[in-house]
């Protein structure tokens, strides 16, 4: 499944270079191609076929849309992140400069939407709040950089934006394309969005415990600035002296201070904190599978839910 | 007409920031509601009424998408340009920075994206290859900044895709949106792209002779090394000397350079050149228009191309 979607993206990009978009096109697949779990696409193929969807031509546009959505943000928080590499290659505005990254990111987003724009209204409707939500929430968590006082609530109203939004917008219009009923496709929305919650979680604790996350180094989201939960939640239980520190080491991170933030958060325990975090927002995400029929696909969505927990273990 | 447009874009933005898009819904209606000539959504809304659309209402979500895409590609146009003023007002780039301004374009195209998504299918496939190839252009004007050897075929192809591409693609969906058949709605896209191309001679020239073009200096295009087309023209025309002298004049332009470069153009006529363009290509999208009855639309149609011709004299 996961190779008919970089198949489909593959023969995209191919027909886009043909029709005349070349560089732009070439470009945009350089990042498009080299790989990438493509979650995205696999849980909306998932979650039209347990919705009962019959075809998947359906719903393979949408697929697409999503994770061609997906890349064009991932361009641009490249440059807002001045990221050096991105699914193992260089980034686009290091090879060709912040201006050719910038089209080639909103050339990305007009792919993407011109794909979801087969679908009916409720449909486009879905896929646009979905975005204008991404650009709220990248806003919202640029004003939080390195601001101590973020709280959990914070958090977690970002992460729902950013990074579980998509992910529930994508389960939930492909409820919607397969035929349920709103009531039924509400409850693929709110496992995408569950499961969205865990999966940035788990990136959360990717980033300080080791890490699948390609190309990055240990502690790339504290040298960015970005307030993580297990962050959030040491600073909240840390008093005196040892808040003061761990201030200290957020705000002028670099590597040589790795061990004594590990220490730090090991002591208020907030590794540990994420983790039943990570596992109650996984057991939410399976419960709203329970009201559908037993089949390849359920068997493959909770697998996915599975690797969401595991992938850094 | 051009005050409906107003007040729905700012009916739209005011809805957003209820909604709780915030900080970026009102950072991009200072731009989006800063001005501008609303050529676009005007041309729209008057193709479709020459066409015999019955209701404005079928037809404002277009016209107010093609305006939040056209915005959309300005605020990131204005980062990779570096410009500080668009509209009169400083651009989002200067006054916040340009992550900010990344994602605030990035919420206009998605603002755009998902009004015109309740278009059919061909509708939106018209919009989305309509910004694929303002994506394709603007990557060939980058690659063509201070290239001496760009020719008029070099010129017309970014001119086409960037800013006549959008002309012409919201006149041809307007009339199909009237229910024009497809021939008759091709009358309106190369009516679209004959005074695109024009609007963007004139906007050449303008940048040369004296301008309403507000908060650019003149000369902008040049400094920026934008082969516009009266440099182009020049270019081919000059010889041995002249042509050297040119060509350092471009490559290492300032405002202290203005009159030099100006009476080598004069010497090679190359804005009257121009000037019989702009001529020739507003003639031809007045004769698109042949076909379609006289009505008040049709007169404010003819009075927009007018207005393209005259608002640099």
């Amino acid at each position: 499944m996961r190779l008919l979607v970089d198949a489909e993206l593959e023969a995209l990009i191919e027909s886009e270079v043909e029709n005349g978009a070349g560089q732009v096109a070439e470009l945009c697949g350089t990042v498009l191609l080299a790989g990438g779990k493509r979650l995205r696409p696999l849980l909306i193929l998932l979650a039209h076929e347990i919705a009962g969807g019959s075809s998947d031509d359906d719903i393979i546009p949408l697929a697409l849309a999503f994770e061609l959505i997906h890349t064009a943000t991932l361009v641009h928080d490249d440059i807002n992140d001045e990221a050096s590499q991105r699914r193992g290659v260089d980034t686009i505005h290091t090879r060709v400069g912040i201006p050719k990254a910038v089209i080639a990111g909103d050339w990305l987003f007009v792919q993407g939407f011109g794909l979801g724009g087969i679908y009916e209204e409720h449909i486009v409707r879905i896929m646009a709040q979905c975005c204008a939500n991404i650009a709220v929430s990248e806003f919202d968590q640029l004003d939080h950089v390195l601001n101590l006082a973020t709280s959990p609530e914070d958090y977690l109203g970002i992460v729902r934006g950013k990074t579980a939004g998509p992910f529930s917008a994508g389960c939930h219009a492909a409820g919607l394309v397969a035929g349920l009923s709103d009531e039924q496709a509400s409850a693929l929305q709110r496992f995408g969005m569950e499961l969205g919650i865990a999966f940035q979680l788990v990136d959360d604790l990717l980033d300080l415990r080791g890490d699948e996350r390609m190309g990055k180094p240990r502690g790339a989201d504290v040298i960015e600035g970005k307030m993580t939960l297990p962050l959030i939640h040491a600073l909240t239980l840390s008093h005196g002296e040892e808040r003061l520190r761990l201030a200290h080491i957020i705000e002028n991170f670099h590597d040589g201070l790795f061990d004594e933030l590990m220490s730090l958060l090991n002591y208020s325990q907030s590794l540990q904190y994420a983790d039943i975090l990570v596992r109650t927002h996984l057991e939410r995400a399976l419960n709203e599978l329970d009201s559908f029929p037993d089949s390849d696909a359920k068997s493959l969505m909770l697998h996915i839910t599975d690797y969401v927990m595991n992938r850094h273990l």
